[in-house]
């Protein structure tokens, strides 16, 4: 017969941590103890739901890595160094090998990031996994409420890519795109250098116009896009389905030629008219879906 | 049509925090920004879900209170004082009110508490609260692995009372109990001078029973405990049942007339012999179900 105990014991190696700067107490007691460092602590909480995040016969490892990864997401949009993790798991899967299988999912990307596990709770229930990332500022916050009128607009990757993966991964289609949706990276180097020119930073995870809507709300800004400007994968719809975990970010023009920015995709420009525009051809394009919402 | 940001509405009032000397960033971005107490941080995460630890139709205020307590009770039994918490709710309620009301819980327990609520996610699915609390110690963290043959064993109140209040609201009887299932105090200015004179402790949320063979097993020791010594509300079965947010903890004997400890009642001794022996009417009794466990 399953049982909790027999379940932490397959998360039990990723938890038996030496004791070193960061983790004074582990796993094994009622809380975990991290070491101050001194330097403020960004914090963000995602739960990633079957069925709604990802698909119920998705792999146990996919699970583990793509929750984990999209939590993430949240502390590059924040300029902040990953440093730790803890995990709220629910599952009714009764085969300890799905847990084992789970495990090696949370080790890949522990070992990616150089994260430390520091504690969690399970029971029992739909799947879901509620990640919470624990890290520290590079230099500063990049915050969702300090984008500029006239600061250009940037997107650090293709839009829609996620999408085509899990579309792929449902008509058994073996492509590059399957492992954007299950295995997606983070890059916190890129965040590192945003955080150094930025004036304000989103991630790209519901939609690319429901989070930029976002940050021209906390601005108090609106927002010009061209629609030639975006690299997509798939049709204009990328522009509002989620699941790309990738940067949007408002910087000064005359940064172009950046080495790091110069990368990106420039898509447009902050305005101070408070509405987003998407220009196709150079006329406003009408969109009607704007993002993800998992109650809609 | 209920939407995600309309759920987030209703907790906004919580979480529109002044700058202060603790949250930087609360709200409203990809993650929150907790100033740097120079003191290493306590956090401990607590899932609490529907039909497995409270019933489908409690009060929302209650679920919320309740989920909160009972994570909050893990950083007492580390002897921390709790700071701040931040909320991942999955519901599929699709009235607003339930939203506002699981809001009152929150509101309610923060301020009994001075806690701040940094951040939270919501997801559409059977109802769950995954609760993330971080505090930071009063002295010293107070271990489960830590007991001292010859320690003596207290409990800080009589075990049972959660289980009879569920029982009681589930036959709709008004009595006392209820509000020890549904709004359970933890008690942090004990938690505060058990850390100066404990060796190990731990909360008895799974039952007596379990969570003192954790300190055992973590301790590398036994106990002994006497029945006839233990405040109970219902029967034997108290002793595993679980829901009693009290703490479990050793300290060596010679405290006894501490006015702190004697409030609590001594229930055995931690031995050298590695294995957990009940006396009543001085002679061991055999007890087959351990404790709490979700999966079981």
């Amino acid at each position: 017969m399953i049982s909790e105990s027999a379940i932490l014991n397959c998360f039990q190696h990723l938890v038996d941590l030496e004791k070193d700067d960061l983790v004074i107490v582990g796993s094994g007691d009622d809380a975990a103890v991290i070491k101050s460092q001194g330097k403020d602590l960004v914090h963000s909480i995602d739960i990633s739901k079957v069925n709604s995040h990802f698909p119920q016969d998705s792999k146990p490892q996919d699970i583990a890595y793509r929750s984990i990864a999209v939590a993430l997401s949240d502390l590059a949009a924040m300029g902040a160094c990953p440093a730790f993790i803890s995990i709220g798991l629910t599952s009714n899967i009764t085969d300890l090998k799905w847990y084992m299988q789970f495990t090696k999912g949370v080790e890949k990307i522990l070992n990616e990031y150089q994260l430390k596990l520091v504690g969690g709770d399970i029971t029992n229930g739909e799947i879901s996994v509620c990640v919470n990332v624990f890290g520290y500022a590079y230099e500063n916050n990049i915050l969702r409420s300090n984008a500029k009128v006239g600061d250009l607009i940037y997107i650090t990757g293709p839009l829609g890519e996620g999408r085509r993966g899990l579309e792929d991964w449902k008509n058994n289609q073996q492509t590059k795109y399957i492992k954007k949706f299950f295995n997606p990276k983070v890059d916190f180097n890129k965040s590192e250098y945003i955080s150094k020119y930025a004036n304000s930073c989103i991630d790209i995870s519901d939609g690319l116009i429901k989070d930029l809507t976002r940050i021209c709300k906390s601005s108090e800004v609106g927002a010009e896009i061209i629609y030639e400007n975006i690299p997509i994968t798939n049709d204009i719809n990328d522009l509002s389905y989620g699941d790309d975990y990738k940067l949007c970010y408002t910087c000064p023009p005359g940064l172009k030629d950046n080495e790091y920015i110069s990368e990106d995709f420039c898509i447009g420009e902050i305005k101070s008219d408070r509405k987003i525009i998407i220009k196709k051809d150079n006329s406003p394009v009408n969109f009607k879906k704007h993002g993800w919402d998992s109650f809609e």
